[in-house]
């Protein structure tokens, strides 16, 4: 069998370069790659990361666990993790919860038992410390609330969700319909009270007819928006709580012939690559789902590796970005 | 340190019961599942898969290259994978290979440290047997095109084209205009095929201005529709490679003041869940992505497992979804 030592002699490099070329590519020249990676050819190297693996009692692999692979917003964050863990020398697992507990208990048995070396975790943690069996490995949430536990990464969803609603309001809209999550969302939950605080601070009530649930996908949204259209007092503006739900809702209004934004205003939230491309370009929220997945990595590996134990709550900033679904920005 | 006899003496169940339980949860009872995972609690049990991986010198695990996780076909496709590799006890690595062949080598280290026992490729094989350094594990083609070697997963891309392109002769459409990928992408390859036919077949010349190329992003459709729009003798039809072309091909024509499908018709490739959503609605093959996924992991896994040498080439069968951006099928 060949070993590291044929590698060493064949392409006249250390032991310590060619391991480190063959673990983390990044970290050496492109010159001494090719070196290396030409020697191990020569010779058929096939070094067993396995034996490294129970050798060193770790897999160098995080797990993700996504409630839907298939959601544009998850698979950013997805794609800002797998960027930093490549970089990294690390593998990544995907795990599909599809949104049920008993998939994500099936998930959590991969860290128990070695083959993962840390979680990210992309579904917002609402189940309180005391009923969930705690995970022996380290774990940072990439997508949290306000009620997610440190380490996490996320967005400031109440003060998003309440610019939006501002900017709604200066457009001179009075009457906002939501087309929001379902009512236990943690999501939804911090998107709604930013959506309260905007109308009570314009002297607003609330009027619960105004307020549609749905379940953040574009047929919901449909739903929602035709339930509202209907109402014999309706909205003059609808605050989508996604951009899938805003999407099902435009082409709902469409067919009911009423225009956007001129009968109807309508913002979305997430700055999905979709939302550029409706008709009209959808008023969202730009979540940095690349760079939340990044930073929740970059964590996670700092934990692993015993380096930083980060223990915070990371908000990036978000970004209002006005298109003509809401007509833009409030008139001089 | 306790082992899986504790598990047992505990559970009263066999060793075997409880590795079936531990490995793969579906194959045994909800009510045995129960009674295991509650041992397990009780006793801290914590098996090392690290040194069963060792031991059998596999991983479980599978490496699926995709050329780009954000794309709501691969998402999908990978979410076929994902339920199977699941349902047979299997992770899945995911390698995201932004379309680069230096990160798909990368990826392919994976595979020769023993960290996966086989790789599911998303991207088309168009690189000869010959100049590609064989895997030293078995690889299964997901979304194959003409030139994909066996064993693999596909559609029968021609065929799909030239029935869109059908429909829209059979609609009226006689300057029937091409929203292409890449001139080398072997997709778009085999659906320009498919087009010629059903051209030629109608007695139709073929006329190089009316195919304009793209990379299958919406910002290229959009471009490739702005184009054709602007030919003085312009289309009144549009064959859109893939749908997100289509959908930012949607809204530059309605930004251009021409509808669809009243001014100009257009298709897409693919059925991704927002083409249902589109205004109007847009008419386009639905590729069975999470079925081609689940069907190649099968095929993976019972090559692995010994189980089945299965070298075809599957072709399964894909779908005309009629909607009204082509205003639906030919009038009586």
């Amino acid at each position: 069998m060949t070993t590291i030592l044929d590698v060493a002699r064949v392409s006249g490099l250390s032991t310590a370069t060619i391991s480190r070329a063959l673990r983390n590519p990044e970290k050496v020249a492109a010159e001494t790659r090719e070196r290396v990676l030409k020697a191990v050819r020569e010779v058929d190297y096939r070094p067993n990361m396995l034996a490294r693996n129970l050798r060193t009692d770790r897999s160098f692999t995080v797990l993700v666990l996504v409630p839907g692979i298939t959601n544009p917003f998850f698979a950013s964050v997805t794609a800002g993790i797998e960027a930093t863990a490549w970089r990294r020398g690390y593998s990544v697992l995907i795990g599909d919860t599809c949104d049920s507990r008993e998939r994500e208990a099936h998930y959590a048995q991969l860290v128990e038992t070695r083959l993962a070396d840390g979680v990210i975790q992309l579904s917002p943690d609402y189940v309180p410390d005391d009923q969930r069996r705690p995970l022996p490995c380290p774990v940072v949430h990439a997508c949290g609330c306000e009620l997610t536990a440190a380490p996490s990464v996320r967005i400031d969803n109440a003060g998003a969700a309440r610019e939006l609603v501002e900017h709604l309001l200066a457009r001179g809209h009075r009457r906002i319909g939501v087309i929001s999550g379902s009512r236990e969302n943690p999501h939804a939950i911090d998107r709604m009270k930013g959506y309260h605080q905007a109308m009570q601070a314009a002297g607003l009530g609330l009027d619960e007819a105004l307020i549609q649930y749905g379940d953040f996908s574009m047929e919901s949204g449909a739903r929602a928006a035709r339930a509202l259209a209907a109402l014999p007092d309706r909205p003059t503006a609808l605050f989508s709580m996604n951009d899938e739900m805003a999407i099902g809702a435009l082409q709902a209004l469409s067919q009911a012939g009423l225009s956007v934004p001129g009968d109807m205003a309508i913002s979305g939230f997430d700055d999905i690559k979709f939302a550029a491309h409706t008709i009209p370009p959808l008023t969202t929220v730009a979540q940095p789902g690349t760079e939340m997945g990044a930073k929740a990595c970059e964590i996670l590996l700092d934990r692993i590796e015993g380096k930083n134990q980060d223990n915070e709550v990371h908000i990036l900033p978000h970004r209002l970005i006005l298109r003509d679904s809401t007509g833009g920005y409030p008139p001089p």
